[in-house]
């Protein structure tokens, strides 16, 4: 594709052109090596997308069956009638055993079709490792560069393919009551302490109640046992109690995911470099290994570049390229 | 250190010399690459390691929280009593972020220091990915020459860095009584089935019952939806209720060990010769990437390759170092 279509694309994407946006994310999903160029090219021309700087890129993760695609689709639902756009964007890792999403988990989903306001995808990559990871980041920058908030939502806990603290500006997880493995993988540090806690099924007040006292626990002793976190500075984790079948919780869930917005507004920039700092690093370790990055003078030198580059206008897929160019000259050379 | 000195430490460790073993895991856990190449000899000279053979590596894995370590502790001592040898190793993700164990962690375990036909080590190698995997891997290697039996104790959920279907011949999930999100995960194909359950801390009747029972359920939907397993043929995983602290469970558990590893006999050698050809990927992938991997032919062709070579007498580590100069010769050509 000769880069005059690459602009129209992105042209249209950023006009959050529904059909513009399916194909960028067909893209995405391609696997083949020529794919991976233009897409290059597609995030580097919607860099600077006016919505993007403006727009949340809200992660939502946890354990299987807390209710996340229901959830997802009321929170959206509560988003459009705030008259924001709204981009899904939900990664299944268990596609990639089974081969396929699970039965009726997207069913689970209900969205209007006819809303040009709203745009839902399913990731289900199924095969190599990383490739959830790679299809992910893509997809996010392609959706906010669209809509206004970006929902990313995935299964996960403990260490999971997609360290969503590198995707989103807010890190929504959901559990429900009683998730007791979830509760101790917070304390042992082993999981990151997320910006926004949802108790989802929160139906019974006894049990609920309950869940939040646990939570509120389990937050005091991985803050006690160090463990690294999403929140920046003076951010107290707040917990939200949900019931996305009753639709309850969802006003409450939104000025929550607005008042974190607007805490980490001014650091956010800074944030999102640093996902990106992460991304160019994940993208060509997943490519060169760790003999690539001793080769390059090692992770440290290789990240201070990256923000060095990341800051001169490289995006995150060019910069592995001419780093794996780099990379291959120096191997030719001693070789 | 000379080759000499290589075939006398294997000796020692073959014999169970505690100080040998010892000296044998501070080098597994020594990151330099003077040690890497040390660890690459002596696991080769531990390879046809008479206790390897009829040996049993028993894998025990759970989220946090459910008692892993005092159970591993019990199951140790009724392992001795029946006269067995043991060798622990336990893994312990959670120090890659809080940079040590957690508190009191190893407390929890109890064993008899002056016990010569017992060693425990606690491995907490903090930093870079895949050091863990690479510790944990050949640590039961060394184990295995020494001891009857081998436990390796690790957490872990979802996706974890080891894999421990590719380490033991018996994988043993443990989990507590309301282990929801474990089961969610089991019944969404995202883990793996065990070979055998545990339901730990089942002190009460009532809630040990009702845990089993969700147990049945959950493994019935996990076969429905085709999840991977680490079962061989007919083998259906048995759940065992234990409590630890009671000691209660432990015949009942040492039983299905002893029928899983019976089972798996006449299939072990093929069971652990795929665990090898996959630790020679993980360990060439974590090198040289997927670059390094489509360099040399593509995944398919390197596995085919790994099988026929480690058949003919190279370790994963040893075959990593042959394939890593092939690529980096290959590159030379090209550049």
């Amino acid at each position: 594709m000769p880069l005059s279509d690459i602009a129209e694309d992105a042209q249209q994407v950023m006009s959050a052109n529904k059909a513009a946006v399916s194909r960028a994310l067909n893209l995405v999903e391609d696997r083949r090596a020529e794919s991976h160029a233009r897409v290059a090219e597609l995030l580097a021309a919607l860099k600077d997308a006016p919505k993007a700087a403006g727009g949340h890129r809200v992660g939502l993760t946890g354990p299987p069956g807390v209710g996340k695609s229901t959830l997802t689709s009321v929170l959206a639902r509560g988003l459009r009638l705030r008259d924001r756009t709204v981009g899904v964007v939900a990664v299944d890792p268990s596609s990639m055993r089974s081969g396929g999403s699970l039965l009726g988990d997207r069913a689970r989903m209900s969205f209007d079709p006819t809303d040009n306001g709203l745009f839902v995808r399913s990731l289900a990559t199924a095969g190599e490792v990383g490739g959830l990871a790679y299809a992910a980041n893509s997809s996010v920058r392609v959706l906010g560069a669209a809509y206004d908030t970006v929902i990313i939502e995935t299964t996960g806990v403990g260490q999971s393919e997609i360290d969503i603290v590198h995707v989103a500006d807010t890190v929504v997880l959901v559990i429900q009551p009683g998730s007791g493995d979830v509760l101790q993988f917070l304390k042992a540090g082993i999981m990151e302490i997320p910006d926004i806690l949802v108790v989802n099924k929160a139906d019974q007040d006894e049990l609920a109640r309950r869940a939040v006292a646990d939570l509120r626990g389990a937050l005091r002793t991985a803050h006690a046992v160090g463990a690294g976190g999403a929140q920046d500075g003076a951010w107290e984790t707040p917990i939200v109690a949900t019931s996305a079948t009753k639709g309850s919780g969802i006003d409450e869930l939104i000025a929550q995911l607005d008042a974190h917005r607007k805490h980490v507004e001014t650091a956010l920039l800074a944030r999102r470099r640093r996902g990106e700092v992460q991304w160019t690093l994940d993208l060509f370790i997943r490519k060169h290994g760790e003999h690539g990055v001793s080769t390059l003078g090692g992770r440290r030198l290789l990240k201070a570049r990256a923000e060095r580059e990341l800051d001169g206008g490289e995006t995150p897929l060019s910069l592995c390229e001419q780093l794996s160019r780099e990379y291959v000259a120096a191997l030719g050379q001693t070789a």
